[in-house]
């Protein structure tokens, strides 16, 4: 929990692009595990940084994305980082389930190996048990 | 080394962006740590998987951009991983001296603590060591 003169200071340390988004990488806190890469408004910092629970924007839903609201997968920030030019943030946070849509730990599920592309992991949870009817979140 | 057919077959896979880019982010392989993000495009991954060597895309100077060319800085690629929408890389590395351009390891180098953003890491080496009159890379 942080004051609103506080959170002013620190979004005005980021360069948000032209749509005024900036990508932010999730990672495991103690595990170092790199989780997903999502984008964040001005907003999505805000309430990021006010409520200790990262909120995204989806930019195919032109909406705040409360991580885990559908699914329940949340992420409990643990700590904000933003990098030398200010325009990434990468987010060190507790992630609750599974941070994949796919039902994977991580979204960087696949990798090159021996000059092919593997699984290098399988679902934890199906798809249908994280959303049921609704879409992913 | 991979063959020239793979590098296809793993390009085919990425969802570059309307520039022809996608994101990357380095990690240290075995400590986890997060070092930098950059961009890649077609040439800079066919590049980076074939000589083992990490090479991005300099958004400025609109070249590819060989990690440590100038600096000596060189990243050893361990593995290249997609995420499940095929729209950013996570490069696993070996990071030779310092990955930021300030000095730093890490480009993270700002963190949110107690309300305000405040350096938790210091330069091990200075720009001008690193890059002379010459620009940074």
């Amino acid at each position: 929990m942080i004051s609103a003169m506080s959170t002013q200071d620190i979004i005005a340390a980021i360069r948000f692009d032209a749509a005024g988004l900036v990508p932010a990488i999730a990672q495991q806190h103690d595990t170092g595990e790199v989780l997903m890469v999502a984008w964040m408004n001005r907003d999505a910092v805000a309430e990021t940084l006010a409520s200790g629970r990262v909120c995204y924007f989806s930019r195919s839903r032109h909406a705040l994305w409360r991580k885990g609201e559908t699914s329940g997968q949340v992420q409990h920030l643990k700590e904000l980082r933003i990098d030398c030019d200010g325009d990434t943030l990468l987010l060190l946070v507790d992630q609750e389930g599974v941070a994949c849509h796919t039902g994977r730990r991580s979204c960087f599920f696949r990798a090159v190996r021996d000059g092919a592309l593997v699984e290098i992991a399988q679902p934890l949870v199906s798809p249908e048990t994280l959303y049921g009817e609704h879409n992913h979140g």
